[in-house]
C-alpha cells in the first residue's frame, strides 16, 4: 500500500494541544456564540413537541355559550325550593336539548326539559338537576332534593376566557396543549424553527453506516447515533454522506446551508487532522482541546456565521462531546432548555470513582442493586460500554472523583 | 329547531351505570386481552425510539484488527528497555500506519514506524509509545520512557467480540445504540410493529380540529391530544376525520384495519351514548363505567379480535381515561413497559387532597416552590386547567385523600 504524499515523521503537530480549556470556558463560548432563534409557521397537528414562537391569545370563549355539566333535567332552581323525598315535587317535560342541538322554545315555571352534558342550557333555566334526583313518570319527573341556581351550569369562558393568553412563548408543546389550541380554533402555530445540522463524517477507513466491516475498514457509527441524538435536541439532520479525508472536500462541506455543523473524525493535532487547520485558516478555531475525559481532543469554531463543532472520532468521545457542548447549541437554538434532558436519580456508589483535578470526566456507570456500578471498560472507542450503561456520571473538575457510597446524580441514557 | 325524533323523556337509560369497575379491574382486562406485538422490519436510520423484536448477536467483531489507542510509534516493547529521560535510546522511523491505510512493510528491531490513533497495527511489534514520550530529530526518535509489550494497543474484539449478543429483544433503541448496530453491519433491524390507532371522534356539535368555535358547535380538542399521546406511546394514528354521531356510521367505523379503537363522546349510558350498546350487540363490552374521577364513564371491550377503549368526551376525562386504560394497551403493543412513561417527582403537598375511599381520583397539580399545589378548577371540561398543570397526582381507591405536608408522587406532564 503506498505511503501517503504528505508523510513526514516529525511532524511537530503530533506534539499535543499547547493548552486546555475547561468544560465551563467551552460552555460560556456556545452561550455566547448561538445566535437567536428564528420562527415558522406548522400545521397544529405537526405541532407536538414544538416550541411557541410566540405567545398564545384566544379570541373565543370556551365554551362560548352556557352548557349543562351532567345529564339531567334544565330546571328553574326556585321550581325545586323545599323539595325532598318526602316532600317531592313534579315538573313537567316539554322538550330537551342536546349536544350542538338546543332546545327551541320557551319555559314556564313548573316546566323543564331533558339535557344532556354539553348540550346548550336554555337562558330562561338556570339550573340542572342531575336525573339521579329524580322519579320519571311519562313526561313528568318527580323532584327528590333541591338544586341551587347555577348548580351544574358551566358558563361561558369557564375553560378559557377571551383575551386570555393561553400558552407562552417558549413554552414545548405538550399533548393537551394541542387539544387547547384546536379548541380555541388555532390550525397553525408559530414555532421555533428546526436548526439545520449538517454533519461532516471524515476518515478514510469509515464505510457508510451499517456496512459489513472489511480489509481495514470500520463502519461509520457516529452518524447514525448523532442523527437521533439531533433529533432528539430539536434538530434537522443534514447528513449527505461520508466525506472524503481531505482539506478540499472538507472546506467544502464547511460551506453547507446549515446553523450548526458537526465535525466527527480529524479534530486532533495530527497532520491527518485537517478541520481543525482548516477552521483557523478560513473561519475561526476559538477553542480546541479541552480538559476532559473522553473527547479532550474536542473543537469549537465559527465558519461564515455558522457554529462548528469538532468531535473526536472514537464513538465513546462522539457521544460526550456531542452531549456536552454540540447538544447545548441545537438545544438553544431550538428554544429548549439548554439543560441536559436526561433524566435523573442520585444513587450511591458500589465503588470509588476516581479522577483528577483540573479536569471533568464522564464515566459511563450501570444501575445494580440500587447502587451507582461504575462500568469497568472505558476506552473511548468501546461503543459497547454506552450500551451496556444506564447512564453516566459527571467528574466535575474541582474533584478528585467521589468515595465508595458517595450519593452522586447519574443522568440516564434513553 | 326539531326534537330529535328519538327523544323520549323517560328512557330508562338515563339512570346511571349499574355498577362501576375499579381501576384494577380495567387494568387486568388489558393485560389479558392486549394480544401479542408482532415484528417488523426497518431501515438503521428509522430505528431509534423502536423495541427490538429479536436478539442482535454480532457477526463479527469490533474492531476486527488490532489497532493503536493512541498517536505515537508503533514499536517493539523490548526496544525501549530501560530507557529514561538519562537513558535515552533511538529508533529509526520507516515508514506509518494510518486508520484505514495501514504500513505495508516489515519493520525489524531498532526500527518503528509512526502511527495514529485507530490506524492497523502492524503485527511485527508489540506497543505503541505515546508521542509526549519521544523527542523527534529527522527519522530518528529519541525514547525517554519504557513501554509494556501490549500498552495502547487495541486488541481486536475489544469493544464486541463476534458471537456476542449486543442487544436483547425488547430492548428500546438509544442513539448510542444505532451506532453499535452499525459499526456490526447491521442496516435493518427486527423490530416490533407499532400498533395502528383508529380515532373514532364523535359528537354532532364538533368542529374539525383548529375551527371557530360557532353557533352552538365547539371544536374537537381530542383528535389532536390523542394523536400526540399515541405517537409517545409507540402507536400509529388512523384518523379519518369526525364520525357522525349515528349507530350505522359508528359500526361502520368499528370495522376499520387496527389493532386498536378510540372511541371519543358518546361512552356513558344516555339514548345518544351509540357506541357502548353497538359494542354490546356487535363485539363485547366487557366493562363499563369505572370508579375514578373524572372518567367515570369510560368503557372497554372488543370487537373482531380489535381492543376498544370507549372515553368520555370531555376533554380531561379523556386524557384521564387514554392516559390509565388505552396507553397501557398500546405501550404493551408496540412492545414497551406498560408503565406510564412519565417522569415522576416526590414531594409534599401544599394543601390536602381530598377524595373517596373506593373511587380513584387523577388530580391535576402545579409544582410551587417545591410543594405540590392541587388545581383548583377541576372540572372535566376545563382542559386548560391540564396545560396549567405540571402533572398529575394518583389518590388510590383505598384513600381517603392525603394531608397537608403528606409527600406524594407527581406524574410529569412533558
Amino acid at each position: 500500500m503506498p505511503q501517503d504524499p504528505t508523510y513526514r515523521p516529525t511532524d511537530v503537530r503530533m506534539k499535543g494541544f499547547a493548552r486546555r480549556w475547561t468544560v465551563q470556558d467551552c460552555l460560556a463560548w456556545i452561550d455566547q456564540q448561538t445566535p437567536a432563534s428564528v420562527t415558522e409557521t406548522v400545521a397544529l397537528a405537526d405541532a407536538n413537541g414544538r416550541v411557541l414562537g410566540s405567545d398564545i391569545t384566544s379570541n373565543v370563549s370556551v365554551p362560548h355559550f352556557a352548557r349543562a355539566m351532567m345529564d339531567g333535567f334544565a330546571v328553574f332552581a326556585s321550581d325545586t325550593s323545599g323539595a325532598t323525598t318526602y316532600n317531592s315535587q313534579s315538573l313537567k317535560v316539554i322538550g330537551q336539548s342536546l349536544p350542538g342541538n338546543p332546545f327551541d322554545g320557551e319555559i314556564s315555571h313548573g316546566h323543564c326539559i331533558r339535557i344532556m352534558t354539553g348540550a346548550p342550557m336554555p337562558s330562561d333555566v338556570d339550573a340542572v338537576l342531575p336525573v339521579e334526583h329524580t322519579v320519571i313518570h311519562d313526561d313528568t319527573i318527580v323532584i327528590q332534593g333541591e338544586v341551587a341556581p347555577g348548580k351544574h351550569v358551566g358558563l361561558p369562558g369557564e375553560d378559557i376566557r377571551s383575551g386570555t393568553t393561553v400558552l407562552q412563548q417558549g413554552r414545548q408543546l405538550r399533548p393537551q396543549d394541542l387539544g387547547v389550541l384546536s379548541s380555541i380554533g388555532v390550525s397553525e402555530v408559530n414555532v421555533v424553527k428546526r436548526p439545520r445540522i449538517r454533519l461532516i463524517i471524515t476518515g478514510n477507513e469509515l464505510l457508510p453506516p451499517g456496512s459489513t466491516p472489511n480489509d481495514f475498514n470500520i463502519t461509520d457509527a457516529n452518524s447514525p447515533m448523532l442523527s437521533a441524538l439531533i433529533a432528539r435536541d430539536g434538530g434537522k439532520v443534514i447528513h449527505p454522506g461520508i466525506i472524503p479525508d481531505n482539506p478540499d472536500s472538507i472546506l467544502e462541506a464547511f460551506k453547507a446551508d446549515a446553523e450548526i455543523i458537526l465535525v466527527s473524525g480529524g479534530s486532533s493535532v495530527g497532520q491527518e487532522d485537517h478541520a481543525p487547520r482548516l477552521l483557523a485558516e478560513h473561519g475561526s478555531l476559538d477553542i480546541h482541546g479541552v480538559a476532559m475525559r473522553p473527547s479532550s481532543p474536542s473543537g469549537m469554531g465559527t465558519f461564515d456565521n455558522k457554529l462548528v463543532f469538532l468531535l473526536p472520532g472514537n464513538p465513546v468521545s462522539c457521544l460526550c462531546a456531542y452531549d456536552f457542548f454540540a447538544a447545548r447549541a441545537v438545544r438553544k437554538l431550538a428554544g429548549r432548555s439548554a439543560q441536559w434532558p436526561h433524566r435523573i436519580l442520585t444513587l450511591p456508589l458500589a465503588r470509588k470513582l476516581v479522577s483528577t483535578v483540573g479536569r471533568t470526566d464522564y464515566a459511563r456507570v450501570s444501575i445494580q442493586d440500587g447502587m451507582i456500578e461504575p462500568i469497568a471498560i472505558s476506552g473511548a472507542s468501546v461503543l459497547s460500554s454506552t450500551t451496556r450503561a444506564d447512564g453516566f456520571v459527571i467528574i466535575a473538575e474541582d474533584l478528585e472523583g467521589f468515595a465508595r457510597g458517595a450519593e452522586v446524580t447519574v443522568y440516564l441514557y434513553e
